[in-house]
């Protein structure tokens, strides 16, 4: 994307020579970088923008050849070329596999197929992805389970990643995996605190530098006593499915979690907004929205109640975006943190940065994550983000002579990188 | 309005040259264009202005001669000339009315008026401006028992608007219009079905392209058991003012239409968001308001359950545009459709047609209708929408390299015709 | 701040010519203006951002000498300074205490408060910062009981600010203080009418213009019975802490100044949307937040039953603004004020602006106020709105030709002084 204006052109330069720090993804440490174009292609955004656009899943499904499904997608990239989303895709494939073009279709297919099997296939891939993304650490999204074994956790950040364990203890598998992961039968409450003692334990000795979990519009928290835990849980255990007892089982899990992140001195990153399954048919991965009647007032006790936790918050709409600003104008420990999924478009980032920037201690902001499944999404993304920062730091820093060129961009490297290895001790 | 850039006035330009099609009108098709200055002036949007601007509504009274109604208008002109609706009118004036000036007020109301009395009583009115207009079809809001004839519906096009039904059904007065309309006595589910049906088959079979309704905040639809329905009637006929009979009621005809809609494939047009008669004391149409807390969440069940319906979705504030974005990039039978009413003002317009273009579909998204009452109104409303979207192209497409200018008028020309046509089969 | 465009800056140039009239402020008339650089510093968006940024509160201690509390706060500038509230600090610093530099720190604390020392111990140095300000009235912020004597009411404009008597009743202090300002023992409604017109009638004798409160976001006002409000108050006086009588108790209060508010012909200030002591440990007047789910609906009945009163409107989001806009739109006693505390950052005042003036009529928009505690911050805060709206001058109204400049700034006229006059008759 050219841009035009020149000191928005010197600045994205300069900030794009900033060494990344990543500090949100679902990247998998054992296949970080993508195979082939079917990694690429097989991301939510695609496979839900391409059904939403009138392709049939069944294009999706596992029996048909990778290829086909690529070219199934790729058919239907046409209707979706007005997406931002597919614009990461064109870059994509001009950065990694030698795309000449400046718009991808299925008549694209094959050469894009061949390119990727042909490079994907060096040995050393991952490490030309990393190299060109110029990232220096991306953080993970662990399950509570995950051994966290054969990969350098200096580079790929362990998180422990705590839904199941707030919203669905009731599972028998979920009881089970925290069993075989900490060897506890947690029936109460002490058990409960034990074992899941033990996992911030295990995550820590591993390098984890986060706690962290999503939350639906409705959620808020408040402490449970031990004993109401305990009866929660055991009805739970016993097949309720109360609304009641459900609630009461995550309200006392999270604010266990809220107590032992004090404890093992690790930030809790919210993801406040998400429901989950609203749309049943949907690919997967794509069955998720959301209601934006929320409010970051649901989670006022919270943040009183633990001045020494570190809460980074991501909302998932702009709408909620100017709480986030005021939250974090007033609470020493809410902290903005990038701009997740819905709200992950230019035209929700750019206002919601430009308020951040105006009203929140720059000190207190990590701009941005990549929230990605596969490493060379990191790039497009970023550059994104690059792209509306660099014309922010020119439009209201800059040119009205708040800063120097100088000083905005020691404002970038404290959003891309400073604030998050200071905030995650990184 | 000059545009200064020369890429946005070329776009600008060409976009004005692609023949409309304005899916959604209250325009009487027989009497479709103004017959005096009075038809234009008496449009909701000034005669709420200026009251609200200290006009007193007894200035409207019907006993009041035409040309003092638009002269005590006309006089409160000024202040609201900040206005886009005051430009609307001054646009109206200079396209139609030949006026030379930049500004309106009551000095040029035996002008207009003259000059309006003398063009608009030329028989071939109506056509010169369509002509001017370059307007193909327009679609209209009919009422239920609305005989649909006498006019062209290939120009005109039908569709069934349901709100009576949904939430008056209550009234005897609408109950006696639908058998009127239908020869059917509906006092069940199932002859309230057969009525329904019929009011589909004779709309279908006028070309009607569309069932549409207007919803308050708090709508959540949901299916009624068939004698769940019944007995709601029952209530209702009764003289029941009970809040959850009402709501079963309207619940009920409301899932029915759905499935009357898939059955005829029709889509569904839903304008969700407005709250009737707020400010009791105003002018005629200029009395609703709303609620900015509602949530397309409201409607996940409707939309999973009639994945065969296409539902074009407006929403009435600016707040919701993110969830209809979020709604439409998942449903693939979510569609967004135009800038209503509190909305369609730039403010609102620039920033929400940006995101939808940044992450919808390009195919499944209806750029504008005019919501107009007469024909004269839909060239200055679209074209406030031309600019910005003019605006938007250069500024997001073109420039950064994403689009080259003919494929910015191929988007173009999908929003103002080709995606109307294609999801309404117009 | 350098403003590049031309047009721009010469209407910006022109707009600073306008003798402001500042229609809220929390200005102490008998100290209006600073005496120290810590009347300066103590501001609570500084004390707020110094803490949110790290600075431990035990600095601002009264047994702190106010030089070093100064320093805290100056060496936790650098993490602040990024924010629009850093740069009205730099805007005074420059203005009024020759400050020469661009950025200040911990290491320009004893020069800057040397120079104000000497500077603000001069006798005429409160008509000095009036003189370089250009205000003509400035509104203040007063409690019922306020002698409101020894000092210039043409100048310092005293408005009666109800938020004790609404909410805090219940206090035996504030039942006391209600009994010394007026004689009156109010233990019922008829008692308490009295009292509460004792208050407006010293008021209005000594100038006050306006009537004032905020609000919390779920505070939805509605009549009640003199029998009800005795009760409630005789439950409250006996101890009460129940919810729904202190809401009835609010309710009746509230109801009974909008009665009064007509009765004495003075407009009724609504500051909607602010929840109370959120962060529980924060600064002195850093507590405050909100919850965007609030609605003008809630206000519906009143607008509707006070037509003779009007509602000057301030909302504290910017989620809120499309609600305002609509309502002034449609209700002509509601009227859009200003841009309050959370909202009064550039990202939220240039939208919210913008959609005012394309919508609302002219008359009905008070553009401005400074919510100032001491007059040097006048200047800084109305510079960040003029140079806002000399660029939506120029670019929505003056290039496009909807206006000519001298229109333009007729506008700006009325937006910063006039509408404020005829609005609250000063």
């Amino acid at each position: 994307m050219p841009i035009i204006d020149r000191l928005t052109r010197d600045l994205f330069g300069e900030i794009c020579r900033i060494t990344l720090i990543d500090p949100h993804s679902h990247i998998n440490p054992h296949a970080a970088a993508s195979k082939s174009l079917d990694d690429i292609l097989g991301y939510h955004y695609y496979t839900e923008l391409a059904h939403s656009a009138g392709m049939n899943q069944l294009a999706l499904s596992k029996d048909v050849p990778a290829r086909e499904r690529d070219r199934a997608i790729l058919e239907h990239l046409p209707r979706i070329d007005n997406t931002v989303q597919c614009s990461w895709f064109v870059e994509i494939a001009q950065a990694f596999l030698g795309f000449q073009g400046d718009r991808v279709g299925p008549e694209h297919c094959d050469a894009l197929c061949d390119a990727a099997d042909r490079l994907m296939a060096q040995p050393d891939w991952e490490q030309q992805v990393l190299k060109k993304t110029d990232v220096e650490k991306i953080f993970l999204t662990n399950d509570f389970d995950d051994p966290l074994e054969g990969f350098d956790t200096q580079l790929y950040v362990p998180c422990l990643r705590t839904d199941d364990l707030v919203f669905n203890l009731a599972k028998p598998e979920v009881r089970e995996r925290l069993y075989k992961a900490t060897g506890i039968h947690a029936s109460n409450t002490e058990q409960l605190r034990e074992a899941i003692a033990k996992l911030f334990e295990r995550f820590v000795c591993r390098n984890a530098k986060a706690c962290a979990i999503s939350l639906p519009p409705d959620f808020a928290p408040m402490p449970v006593a031990p004993l109401d835990l305990t009866n929660a849980m055991s009805e739970l255990n016993g097949g309720s499915t109360d609304a009641n007892v459900r609630r009461t089982c995550a309200n006392g899990v999270f604010w266990m979690l809220a107590e032992l992140c004090r404890e093992f001195k690790l930030p809790f990153d919210l993801m406040i907004g998400v429901n989950r399954r609203v749309y049943q048919s949907g690919v997967f991965q794509g069955q998720d929205l959301f209601d934006q009647r929320t409010s970051l007032i649901q989670y006022a006790e919270l943040f009183n109640a633990f001045p020494e936790v570190t809460f980074p918050i991501s909302v998932l709409t702009s709408v909620q975006n100017q709480e986030l600003v005021s939250y974090s104008w007033i609470f020493p420990n809410v902290v903005t943190n990038g701009h997740w999924w819905y709200s992950n478009i230019p035209s929700y980032i750019e206002p919601d940065t430009r308020a951040r920037l105006q009203a929140v201690p720059k000190t207190k902001q990590i701009g941005y994550y990549s929230d990605a499944y596969k490493l060379e999404f990191i790039l497009p993304k970023y550059n994104m983000y690059r792209r509306i920062l660099a014309k922010i730091l020119a439009d209201d820093f800059v040119r009205p002579g708040i800063y120097s060129e100088t000083q905005a961009l020691t404002l970038a490297r404290q959003l891309l990188r400073e604030n998050a290895q200071r905030i995650f001790g990184a």
